[in-house]
């Protein structure tokens, strides 16, 4: 390690940095970037991207008492570098390790949590809201990328943001994209500011020129007057201007001092200003600017080549994609969207194939599935793949416009259940709980890759909703001898004993059959359920088993509030079946970030801790006691 | 009734009506709107400002073929009379009645289900999709307020329109307001939107002036040849054309030749179009033109004085309100936001009196939440005053921006349960359910007034969020020998006997007590519990009771998928506890309009028909014997 970077061990620490030492610590930020994610993978396109920028932002700043608030937050890494976290680096997104995200917990300096997309500027103004209430005095910034700025949040906040007295600094950090490409109007309304420049000599030439003519000064006269009419003709930024927003840009983002004077006007105005920086996505490492797609979150790659570990498992992602191409060709009414993650979410052959059948709405998952219920509503069949996580945006959506009216509209619900290193912020544990309360919508889970594409094509034949939920990462090929067809709400027996029956759903059905074989060791008599349908449940199996099965045990990948547990436990209760049940989910709290094998042996859902806890249930034991003995 | 509208009988009626004859139809539907509306209560300002857009719709387009989409709906009467429903307006949003909304069940003129705010641009553009991709020829318009304008979906969905290369007509019904007066950027822009007419008489001077000096000709073919820059030199709504999007206005909307002529344009062009139309809320009828707000939505009222039936009833808004004014006094950190709903929710005095500790947002419940979540950051406790119903929006934001970090935020959740005349978008039923899946978050529900009031008092102290939910309509105020301190997590019990135990939360704890005499009519020893909390659940008492009752009735005002039911079943599944239970809930579908005795007849929650179900119940049923025989 070099010099200037170990010089830097807290806070505040950037500002004795001599200024022509500048752009020597970005260097070295940026090979302390790339030396540590490349060892530990994580965010890097956007981080390398925004190395200046945060520099300059700690040069204008004062750490903790400035609040400064990064939209999503895996674009936070340099700040951490600055303010006394690098040695941490090491541990990454690791399991008791350093966030990939802001997090109050972690440092006084993060201001407020986020990872979710375009939710910065709304707690800006609350931080700034709450300062003026209280005479504090501190500066608040929200760094917001362009992609972010297309969820509709972002929108509303600036729209509230505008009736601001005081000063509130909003950093629009420009790269032109999100993960993948940028869309929509905003997109193409920040390309004409991008460009404004060249029309800004207009002003001059026409000014001139309407004093040598009758009128003409009468006309400038007019024009100077109408402080609205003269921005509209000659301000970048019109619309920000004319909602109330003091624009400031475009600014190059890699250009410190130009960065700093900007960053130094903005912060002392009195009123919101936003500061529009174009940056460069992997700005600085030649294979990151060159596919900054694959550099956004990334795994462990070689450094000198950029090359990354081969993946050659196949995942559920992949699997989803495949289903999704073969069905596309039987059935011209279906139709894919995404909110911004083509390629995450599988849909990046469809798009090529297909592009007029393909929809990017940009990271807008609450119009996306809007939208999907109107192309469901004039004769389509939608598909909208999203994570497991985001889908908790369009909640009422799903309830309000696609549920009401009973629309055939497909989520693939990604990612779901643990996710691992991106944790709290992004665990998609909480879809069986909150999808299960929607009328109507009927639940999948597939316990390996065949049954995820047979329920894709059950679920596109259908004419009422349907989600399928399915995991990050390697997808199961096991359990491949069992393949009854997909029924409406029928579950499917693997094992027909009695005694304990696990009932397992998703994810669990692969775990339940070491659980089954660490029971069947102890001498217990163990049947094993793959429940496929979480909504409709499979009443009629489960009043049938009860006739010979004293006890069942849940097997979830989800949150215990809502899901697999309390729907069997409302099924018993409701039919008044005496038998036992034991429910095993992850717990009713946020789950930190970690390997999902770590996070499963923490929670107790490895097949070991279940195995272990099923076996201490006294039920359990007075069932194995009876059994003995009759 | 007069002549014109009589001969008004289904779709498309309209267009055989003489146009000398328009103005004449207009004061007709004025007249039969405020007949029937003062007869049955509903939405009335919205309605009389859209007459002559509406008509001037119907001239332009063809139902059902052609589709129309209403934001948010209530403001679709005049459709609704235009094709073929005039007849069913005195069972206007009455039970099996007609419904104040538009439905795809009730009319294959209505395109679309709308309720809530936003939605109408994305299910337009869907439609749009589908139509090009399916190669059929219709037209496709959403019709939007400037309120509606500040939801985010609305936004999203117009950054998502740009891009359509075919025909969507946007139309912005600006009256200036949403059912409160309009706040944020948004209104700034379209008050200069407004205004820029005066503008426009600056392009041709400028040009003629240019024609006249040397370079002049030069310049001016740089203005033309720059196609964007003379947009922004000389066309309001610079802002919609930057984003990709053609805007014509603004119109006035009550000029139906006018109207005609923009609608006729914009529904031939081939890419979407923005028709900005200025209409007066309340417009014919001088009370409602005098006080739109009063007169949004409307119970009944004496139409030639526009006097409304005296509420003398308190309501739990009321109480609400008066709570918060209380400890606004003593807590300086107890700031109120709404989402454009500060009358509706109790929190119009608060805002006069602590202007400057009350935000309005906009119809924007997804910033609401997180910028509550900046200020609490900030040091503040936020009370977000908001319908059940509207809460749904802000799903992910509760979880991701508030109980993740956990932060002290109180969520005043007003019109929870059945709401009744607004039927199934609005019914308040789903909150128990997706709160209950929010970890760390304190859910409450009062039996009376005064609990209300206890528990914001209590909400306010604490720093954890709390969601408190309470039904719409008059308060109970019996009960009121029962004022056991809130304490985190306890419930209240009224009557301690043994047997059957009635759990009873919210609005239903004066239910139960009906329940409870019926049962004891029968000789049914039966206790009483006010469950009070939903989340921490009384477990302990939950324990306690078990020991001497073999029944629990748990009774709750929700849909029957997650709810005070599961919690409790679950409970015992985990505790290994065999008491039986037997929830009361509403059921797990949607519940369409009626009054609220009608509906909770309907579904079996009015005493009698719990009392009916319980008793014949057969674990009850053994109970009561096993009590007779021992």
């Amino acid at each position: 390690m070099s010099g200037i970077l170990d010089s830097i061990c807290e806070a505040n620490d950037i500002k004795k940095v001599e200024k022509k030492n500048y752009a020597k610590l970005a260097k070295e930020i940026r090979r302390f970037l790339v030396d540590h994610v490349s060892e530990t993978g994580g965010h890097l396109a956007s981080n390398l991207g925004m190395v200046e920028l945060t520099m300059a932002l700690h040069l204008t700043m004062e750490f903790p008492k400035d609040k400064l608030i990064f939209d999503v937050g895996h674009q936070s890494y340099v700040h951490k570098i600055l303010t006394g976290r690098k040695e941490q680096f090491s541990t990454l997104r690791k399991y008791k390790g350093l966030s990939g995200f802001p997090r109050r917990e972690e440092s006084p300096c993060d201001a407020f949590n986020t990872g979710h997309s375009s939710t910065s500027i709304s707690a800006a103004l609350g931080y700034a809201r709450a300062r003026d209430l209280k005479k504090e005095d501190y500066k608040v910034c929200a760094v917001i990328g362009d992609g972010a700025l297309t969820g509709g949040m972002a929108y509303e906040a600036l729209n509230n943001a505008a009736e601001l007295e005081t000063n509130l600094v909003i950093v629009l950090n420009d790269n032109k994209m999100s993960i993948a490409g940028n869309v929509g109007g905003m997109a193409n309304y920040l390309g004409k500011l991008r460009t404004s420049s060249r029309y800004m000599g207009l002003k001059d030439g026409v000014e001139e020129a309407l004093k040598h003519v009758a009128g003409g000064e009468r006309l400038i006269k007019r024009i100077r007057r109408s402080k609205d009419s003269i921005k509209r003709l000659f301000i970048p930024g019109v619309f920000f201007e004319d909602m109330g927003l003091t624009y400031i840009g475009p600014i190059n983002g890699h250009n410190i001092d130009q960065l700093v004077t900007a960053l130094t006007t903005a912060l002392r105005a009195e009123e919101p200003v936003i500061v529009h920086v174009l940056t460069k996505k992997g700005k600085g490492y030649v294979p990151a600017e060159r596919d900054p797609s694959k550099f956004h979150g990334v795994g462990r790659f070689d450094k000198r080549t950029g090359i990354t570990e081969e993946e050659t498992e196949m995942t559920y992602t992949q699997a989803f994609s495949e289903a999704l191409m073969e069905q596309a060709e039987k059935r011209e009414e279906l139709v894919a969207i995404t909110a911004a993650m083509p390629q995450g979410t599988g849909l990046s052959e469809f798009a090529e194939a297909y592009p007029e059948r393909f929809f990017d709405v940009g990271i807008a998952e609450e119009h996306a599935v809007t939208f999907a219920a109107g192309l469901a509503a004039g004769g389509l069949h939608p598909v909208f793949a999203v994570y497991s996580t985001f889908l908790q945006r369009a909640y009422d959506q799903l309830l309000h416009d696609v549920a009401l009216p009973c629309l055939p509209v497909t989520f693939m619900v990604d990612r779901a259940g643990l996710v691992g290193s991106d944790g709290a912020t992004h665990q998609g544990i909480f879809d069986y709980s909150f999808l299960s309360t929607v009328p109507g919508l009927c639940i999948m889970a597939p316990k390996n890759v065949w049954e995820l594409k047979e329920m894709f094509c059950f679920a596109v034949r259908q004419e009422v909703p349907t989600a399928i939920r399915y995991p990050k990462g390697q997808a199961y090929e096991g359990l491949s001898e069992w393949k009854e067809e997909i029924g409406m709400g029928r579950a499917e027996i693997l094992y027909r004993e009695s005694g304990i029956a696990l009932l397992a759903i998703g994810s669990m059905v692969e775990t339940a059959v070491s659980v089954r074989e660490k029971l069947k060791e102890q001498g217990i008599s163990v049947s094993l359920v793959n429940m496929r349908f979480l909504k409709p449940l499979d009443g009629g199996l489960l009043k049938e088993l009860a006739e010979d099965h004293g006890c069942y045990v849940t097997l979830e990948e989800n949150t215990a509030s809502g899901g697999l547990g309390q729907a069997v436990g409302s099924f018993l209760h409701k039919e008044g079946l005496p038998t036992a049940l034991l429910s095993f989910s992850l717990p009713d709290a946020f789950i930190e970030h970690g390997s999902t094998q770590e996070l499963k042996e923490a929670y107790g859902l490895s097949a070991d801790r279940i195995a272990e806890t099923v076996l201490k249930d006294r039920r359990v034991q007075l069932l194995c006691q009876a059994a003995e003995e009759g």
